[in-house]
């Protein structure tokens, strides 16, 4: 059984701060620090341009790649780490594209979160007039999977809503009809069970700053299935994606695997806080996570709604169409949320009327649920949303 | 004047090792450790979420382009951080040959960095049969420009010689036929003078780690010329480049000039070292720096020669013809560069012959030169290279 008690302290939370913001920005491990001093002052400073080997700089991307598989349920050596969500949504699309030469559109959802959208569409429009990007409702999906589609484009569970897409059914689905799929994990890998193996999964890709709480714009990963491994092209073919990397060829040679996914120097410095949480990761199976994350989410949801008639659940009621955040909606939702902040409860909110709350069992329990409902409902109860400075918005919330 | 003694006591430089390497990984700032715990206690930690917002994380793209833009002679407000040197020349080719329609071949040459090389090949095979990359000489590039070629690219200095092109002649030839230019400025920025805005560059990016000293895999920049700033489509074309990244449309609108260019979250940890690094770098004049750059890579060609005839010279003579590097070409490059690291002169080695040296007035003055200069001696005139611990290779070299 996890330990949540043990995980807990190895997190820094500030004093007076109940941090229900996991999803989107996950907390400092308290080892990052050391870890970030240690590579900066002993391989940086003294190793310099031979801590490449030395230190073992080049194999990070693969070897933390290995510790996110096990939370992802990905086969060991296929998961390698590098760029921003954004590029490795742009990767996998492009290359998934290519294993379906005759056929022109990528289906998605009017949930996903609009990078992945938007940089379909840069591709798509590079590619030509003829690519299409479908956007259907979420629960629409199966429904618009048919031989047109080359590539379905998903986000687990959406960023707004917490509402959870059917992996496997969809998978399956879309395999049926000769549909390749492209799984964003942002919202899953950390937060709930995910078997890519399992369902026969394409592609995935995912950040590492939310449920995995590597800090601020930490890298990304890239997951392609054994299946295709050896056959996709890249899309974007960069030297350390090449077979012989150091062998400076004129030309591009896609190296073994998912090494050909890897493309420019890896952020060495930035792995290091995110080895310092997967620490913590390697103390707990994502079974008990799950398990913690439902209850937490269900017992939030219940105080809530037992005490605030304002609000309405955006998130689905079935625990199991749900991820591990909740979403109520609130028509006073952005000045609320800020009021919320200044009494250290911290979540977010997005456009138009959501207030997202996320659930972490690493470092969030029972009593941070309740003692943050409570908050809620004072909040929302006694109107301490309605003052001025908490309606100005900036370009960032 | 530019003061190096100050600049040289800014950085960590391990006892006992003359560092000539910058021009492939730039040394620690001293400054940097403090910074980036600062970021992450202070910031990361304490502010959580709210960093964005209320440390200003969201601005910094945009304002460490600033600081870089004026050691390239690019206009305030044209650059801007984010990803890897790799994904900035996709992003820059695949901008510019968009600018050129009816246009369909890029132009380099085979002195170019392989991954820029492997990065429009990648690109070119996305956008179909009839794009071609064409790679002909350093020399013969002025020739090869004519009304088939859409995009030149090219990076300014040669990673492996050192030779540097004519920025302005082949920029302005570009132009008389209508070409637009990619100008790759790893080995250009920090090391010699750059005016972009004054030689009409159309597209510019370049990385951090090498001369600039932001630390192993630090992001890298790109620029924009005013004059396509507001009509270029980024291609990757992600949500921080969105007009208004938190309304969440479901389509992409460009944002403001060069903000368009910026695709993920930035990785907020990995730019403090890099500010540590323009902290130094505000102190100096590029023409300073310069004007000791060649009479530093002078001195060290002028020693080397006089006393190790073995070696010849892989540079061009002519200073101006060249970068802030050194190399000179030697059968047995390899195991003579493991020798001289062992002996704590660090420069690199670039398959199949070439020994490279990079000089950087920051922190190597002319004691340095001269140290090391009789170092290479000893090595090459006792074939201390000879050992068979010096022949092994690894991945990275």
């Amino acid at each position: 059984m996890s330990d949540f008690t043990a995980t807990k302290a190895m997190f820094h939370l500030p004093e007076g701060v109940i941090y229900l913001d996991g999803n989107s920005l996950g907390p400092l491990p308290k080892a990052a620090g050391t870890m970030v001093s240690d590579m900066i002052e002993g391989g940086w400073g003294e190793m310099l341009i031979t801590g490449w080997n030395k230190a073992g700089w080049e194999q990070l991307p693969r070897q933390i790649g290995d510790r996110i598989a096990r939370l992802i349920g990905a086969e060991p050596g296929h998961v390698v780490m590098g760029d921003t969500l954004s590029i490795k949504v742009y990767q996998a699309v492009a290359s998934a594209l290519e294993l379906n030469p005759d056929r022109r559109v990528v289906l998605s959802d009017n949930g996903n979160f609009p990078s992945d959208l938007y940089m379909a569409q840069g591709l798509l429009k590079s590619l030509g007039e003829d690519f299409e990007l479908r956007v259907v409702d979420p629960e629409a999906v199966a429904d618009h999977l048919n031989e047109d589609i080359a590539v379905l484009m998903l986000t687990e569970v959406g960023y707004r809503d917490g509402r959870r897409h059917d992996m496997a059914a969809l998978t399956e689905r879309a395999h049926a009809t000769g549909v390749l799929t492209v799984w964003d994990l942002a919202h899953s890998a950390g937060a709930i069970e995910v078997d890519l193996a399992g369902v026969n999964a394409d592609f995935a890709v995912g950040c590492t700053y939310k449920y995995l709480n590597g800090g601020p714009g930490a890298p990304a990963f890239i997951y392609v299935a054994p299946r295709h491994a050896e056959t996709v092209r890249p899309a974007l073919s960069g030297w350390l994606g090449h077979e012989e990397p150091f062998a400076f060829d004129l030309d591009y040679r896609p190296g073994a695997g998912i090494d050909r996914m890897r493309v420019g120097t890896p952020p060495v410095l930035a792995f290091q806080p995110l080895m310092a949480a997967l620490d913590i990761w390697d103390m707990v199976d994502m079974a008990d996570v799950r398990a913690q994350s439902v209850a937490l989410c269900e017992l939030f949801i219940h105080e809530v709604e037992a005490n605030c008639p304002q609000v309405r659940l955006g998130s689905p009621r079935d625990a199991a169409a749900r991820g591990s955040q909740v979403s109520f909606r609130f028509e006073n939702g952005f000045p609320a949320m800020q009021a919320l902040i200044a009494r250290g409860v911290i979540g977010d909110f997005r456009a138009p009327d959501t207030m997202r709350f996320g659930f972490t069992p690493l470092y969030i329990d029972r009593n941070d649920v309740l003692a943050a409902a409570g908050v809620v409902a004072d909040v929302l109860n006694n109107n301490l949303w309605d003052r001025q400075e908490y309606k100005v918005r900036s370009r960032v919330t």
